[in-house]
């Protein structure tokens, strides 16, 4: 899942280890179209929309949230369908007990979600005081059951190995 | 500059850390077409082709080659105006003493192209030995002059602040 605008870095750097590791993967943007920009302003076009995978978790292993400047104004569009369709989807892969994996905010949602209740998670530094059933530390990166966070985009490269390995 | 197609996690390290620091910037395809894939398969739209920025160097400090899997097929395609265009950009940035900036094989592009003589390269392990006037290292990363290069995307984290800082 990739949010409008996302972080080119982050989702790239998920996009090219899967593809140099020979993981398939579709992308669905967090919006409702397929053209959606990086923080940096460059078009690009994902596979599909958020909406389309509700009801299609079990064809997929895992699934990973790509963070980005559409963040900061979520809780003002939290009720925007595509941010509602983004929860639901990640509460259903962590209730089928598939991987999660996100970095900055991704930690925060799935904690929302309820779906990481326990568990050590990595989330960006002014978030950790908002987690409520998850555990927030100060590590760059946290694997803890199938819940894999960064706590940034710069901290995804430590992660990525371990996600790699578990999807391989 | 991103050839086609690009690996998408070196092109965003560069584009999220110029936005993220204001430094302004504009997107070229190695290619005929501003619709140009990265190596995970995703279309991006760039700014403009390749051939719009010769004649226009004087409007940039700094040049950037993000490489991409459009690279081991170079040799064959050197021929392609494209790639012509693109050296020819190359040459005349160097030459005016502008920054360049790439990783992988990027430094052995600025060595063909005339502009990296005597100068530290980092490249990519497999080309070390390709380089006729610049000087190859086993290091990561290298800073000498105005010539900025990263092994591979990998390590373009470590180069990335120093470029900033000159850009900046």
């Amino acid at each position: 899942m990739a949010v409008n605008p996302v972080n080119g870095s982050g989702l790239f750097q998920y996009l090219e280890a899967f593809f140099e590791n020979g993981i398939s993967y579709q992308v669905f943007a967090v919006a409702d179209t397929t053209g959606i920009k990086t923080n940096s302003g460059i078009t690009i076009r994902t596979d599909d929309v958020i909406t389309n995978l509700k009801g299609q978790e079990d064809e997929f292993d895992a699934l990973v949230f790509a963070c980005g400047d559409a963040m900061p104004m979520f809780s003002e569009n939290a009720s925007a369908p595509y941010n509602q369709d983004m929860m639901a989807v990640i509460a259903t892969f962590g209730q089928k007990g598939k991987i999660l994996i996100g970095h900055c905010v991704g930690g925060m949602l799935f904690d929302i979600a309820g779906v990481a209740s326990g568990r050590r998670v990595a989330v960006h530094p002014f978030l950790k005081s908002a987690l409520q059933q998850a555990v927030a530390t100060d590590a760059p990166f946290e694997v803890d059951g199938t819940i894999y966070t960064a706590q940034t985009e710069s901290t995804i490269s430590a992660l990525i190995d371990k996600v790699v390995e578990a999807l391989k």
